[in-house]
């Protein structure tokens, strides 16, 4: 038997959520299809489920993480902030970190 | 706005969950009660739903983690073996260590 130690991360602001796996996971759409609709349905989430998801994200962070933009070649469309990159790249080093620190730890802790 | 990372771990054991917050719960509960079924109620779960977890524990563990015990004082009833105290032990130590890696990591990450 192989045993494995996992876990999983997620941010909270005055004790409710602000960024998980869930919402890291739609942001990362985001940057992809630049639209809030192809992303819901990427996700299989409702376009109101993915709107309050992002609603939320905006609300709570200390500047905004997704913005609507007009025109352009495409049409305009949803597309992330610095800041809402700098999320994404923060939560997903931390969460590698996290996973390889658990590893030395179960090791450390199964061999005693 | 008061941002603070949380984490939840939990050990696999060929992909299905080995031993996680619940158990541990339950565990430290029998450790306590002496009792599957008062740790049952005491923890608001089924008595079934409570042997059904130990049962897994057991089965998936090592060596036992629970076992039940005949006569005595009490008449008997449900005692952890060593392997459970350890076990115990060792997934509270791993998951107070990855809180405080997880904010030395955030506060890390925060700052730049």
């Amino acid at each position: 038997m192989t045993y494995k130690i996992k876990s999983r991360i997620w941010i909270e602001v005055d004790n409710v959520t602000f960024l998980g796996e869930g919402r890291v996971r739609l942001l990362k759409s985001i940057k992809a299809t630049k639209s809030l609709s192809k992303s819901a349905k990427e996700l299989g989430m409702s376009y109101k489920k993915a709107w309050n998801l992002i609603d939320s994200v905006n609300k709570k962070a200390e500047k905004p993480v997704v913005v609507k933009v007009s025109g352009g070649l495409g049409g305009g469309g949803t597309t992330l902030t610095e800041h809402g990159l700098e999320l994404i790249e923060m939560y997903e080093s931390i969460n590698t970190n996290c996973w390889n620190y658990l590893d030395k730890q179960f090791e450390k802790y199964s061999q005693d």
